[in-house]
């Protein structure tokens, strides 16, 4: 609800009201008080968000010292590089210039944080390494990005074990409140205020049963992230995810995108989204992925959300990882996240018939494979050499469908699938909500997945996390400076 | 620009007024009038648009007298069973479930408006037949669509030579000056007006340099298409139509979804898309179709714009079309659109080699369709046995992107894709604009590729055209009910 300024009072008054406390939110306030602005931040819970319950890593690059201190060599260019085709088709290339250029200094105002980096590199495949590594591969060196970019590993992980953002949201809130915001949890933004020229000027709350309203002299930044817990938003803007399973913290529900719509600003990119296969990559790289046709569909080395995207969006299910018996006992077990297999057998028309796939389909597949495998080269997909070897009897196939069982509790399954959104407000590279037209709806900011950031229709992890923090500290110096 | 009603002089004082005079904008006028309403019809150029420029060919079945005559049984429930997988996944259920049930209602008006359809039944593949055969088949007949619904045709051509779309415009549009609308041509609106409690009371408009003010007493229906030919909202809503052509009058620049927003109305599936691969289904069929991998994807037997999303939207580019010697001869010269091989080979090898397709790919695909058409059954994407014929050297492939060449004056080219948009502004059944929270927009309707109508991700021909004179009528009625 968008409200006139005229009938209210005003119980909080800041510079800066910041809505949502993960970590574009977190960014965007310590960024405006550090400038000099009063910020109040309001979180519906705690501050943490779906950041705070997710990997952890952020992609950057470059030449972080992260980056020099494992002995790699990297510049923007070759970033920018990787990036605009892994995010594609059509990232922003605008914001994507300026996240690449700039991501040596927000690596260095992470570490300032006391964010700390394992200087040490994972040489495997996997969504979530089994190390405490600080750098990880995210598909920078699986085609056909070789082609396009030199191979640098860009994936920086909080130093601690397994996931890794509640490391990440403790620091962000811990020098949040240092640079002097004031966290306020458990008020959810009901509706924006607007004054008589249309411009944003504060919001009404609502905590524990009270209504409030905050005013904010300067700026209101929008941090609300995505729409994947909204099934009607889902099935309206990004009908892929319908029936699947959301990568959040339960409360990614689109609010803070319609409350930006009502003050007139526009959307775009609304269908794109990141998708997860349940898939263990180091089963996937040391055998195929297969459609529900029996058939290879990708280089299985690639980040595993392109896998995943590959699969869900492009292949008709469900997907299956064929390994031999030398592939999985190649993975040590508790790297393979608690999968078991839906069939093993001695040849591979016992696998068709116990999947259901067509008659010599495997057969056919596995056929090429071998063939390409055993000359050294991956005709189809170039998947690296590093990984192949033609597969022999006995086979293991496992279904995604069963999900991932690391506690052996029983398999996380569902429908195999879960993702999140990438589409929102459309905002300038200082965060600026723009309406149709382009133009700014003033006094209005936004960051992270409630906006479209750098993303086109293609993913890879620590670029909602990076497009967040970064994008986030640059609309808390706008909003602080207007 | 929305502008409040309190300073502006009223031009022209009606009922209801439709905004855009193609086959949605005729269908609301004729309706909105026949109920009684005084009707005003605005076209920026003359009344046409995209529909006048199309095939003409409406989806309509359940029994038409059309389907009829020709000895076909039909019901609503196997029309709907068609579409809820052809349009899909996830296509607007209770709009779907209104079209089919009124489809034989439907079909008599369009009769009752003088558009004749010939009772007979052209029995090939093809995106628009080489006959005046009132009936064809658009896709029923393939498979999975064979297992979900009887196959019935459904394709309802008007009764001329090639494109039926000017017959269609040119009958609504007699009809809707019959029934007493008032057309404005040459009338382009540049804002919505709203009155003081937001209901929307009629439109400004620019004609020949003049602004001029129209009142609507009861609503105003936008009519106004698509966008894909406006270059920004594609790359920000439908990404997946950058840099092709476009099937529209040039004229779908979203400016009537821009208005509806600007309102208050909500959007939904902006992302959705027809497309169109310049492939020749009647050789496509007598072969198959290659990505830019040497594979097959996809039961060639479909209707082709299916396959074209397969295609485009699923695999990786360049796209072909492989036949034979005798396939290539047993469709007739003028059926083959002009189109001419890309290269014409004695063995697989010189045509992937000449193609630029992986070593033994198309070895591979072709072995094993050749087995499966040996055996009589598609085991992977089961075209119907009636097409399966073991390929046999010479073999001649065509290149989609070379486009068709009717007229012998050279190929039509770019990138061998077209399309036009499908997600538009959110309607009731009734063409009510709704907001986000679902709630009506006061005096404001819309029908048309202005607004995402029955379609989900799919499409099939005759869909827009249907939905668009189907919704658009009932747009009018409620419109001068209201």
């Amino acid at each position: 609800m968008t409200v006139s300024t005229t009938d209210v009072l005003t119980d909080v008054l800041t510079d800066v009201l910041v809505v949502g406390v993960g970590c574009a939110g977190a960014s965007a306030a310590i960024e405006a008080a550090r400038a000099g602005a009063s910020v109040v931040a309001l979180d519906r819970a705690a501050p943490g968000g779906s950041s705070a319950v997710s990997g952890g890593e952020l992609y950057l690059g470059g030449g972080t010292a992260l980056q020099r201190a494992c002995g790699l060599e990297d510049d923007p260019d070759q970033m920018y590089a990787y990036l605009h085709e892994a995010l594609g088709p059509h990232p922003d290339e605008e914001k994507l210039r300026l996240y690449c250029d700039g991501s040596v200094e927000h690596y260095d105002w992470l570490c300032g944080l006391g964010i700390g980096f394992n200087p040490s590199l994972y040489d495997g495949v996997s969504w979530l390494p089994p190390t405490a590594d600080g750098l990880m591969w995210l598909g920078e060196n699986a085609w056909p990005f070789t082609e396009l970019a030199r191979p640098v590993p860009r994936g920086h992980r909080p130093a601690t074990d397994g996931y890794g953002g509640w490391l990440l949201m403790d620091r962000l809130t811990t020098a949040a409140r240092e640079a002097g915001v004031d966290i306020h949890p458990d008020t959810r933004v009901t509706g924006l205020l607007r004054d008589d020229d249309g411009r944003v000027v504060g919001v009404r709350a609502r905590r524990f049963g009270e209504d409030l309203t905050y005013r904010a002299r300067r700026g209101v930044v929008l941090a609300t992230g995505g729409f994947a817990d909204d099934p009607a938003m889902v099935a309206d803007h990004a009908p892929a995810l319908v029936g699947h399973s959301t990568v959040s913290d339960g409360g990614d529900d689109g609010s803070g995108i319609r409350l930006g719509v009502e003050a007139g600003g526009s959307v775009r990119r609304m269908a794109a989204t990141q998708i997860a296969l349940s898939v263990v990559p180091a089963l996937a790289v040391r055998g195929m992925l297969v459609d529900g046709l029996g058939q290879r569909f990708v280089n299985e080395d690639v980040y595993p959300g392109r896998f995943s995207q590959a699969a869900v969006l492009h292949r008709p299910g469900p997907w299956f990882t064929l390994v031999d018996e030398s592939g999985w006992e190649d993975v040590p077990e508790r790297e393979r996240w608690g999968v078991r297999p839906a069939v093993v057998a001695e040849t591979l028309a016992e696998v068709e018939t116990e999947l259901g796939l067509p008659a010599r389909s495997l057969e056919d597949t596995v056929a090429r494979y071998n063939r390409d495998a055993a000359a050294g080269e991956d005709t189809l997909f170039h998947k690296d050499p590093r990984w192949l070897r033609p597969l022999e009897p006995p086979y293991a196939a496992v279904d995604a469908r069963r999900g991932f069982d690391p506690e052996g509790t029983g398999p996380r399954g569902g429908t195999g699938v879960s993702g999140f959104t990438l589409g929102g407000l459309r905002t300038s590279v200082d965060g600026e909500v723009l309406d149709a037209a382009g133009a700014v709806v003033p006094g209005l900011f936004a960051a992270g997945r409630v906006t479209s950031g750098i993303h086109g229709a293609g993913y890879v992890s620590g670029t909602s996390l990076g497009d967040g923090t970064f994008f986030g500290r640059r609309a808390g110096r706008a909003a602080a400076h207007s």
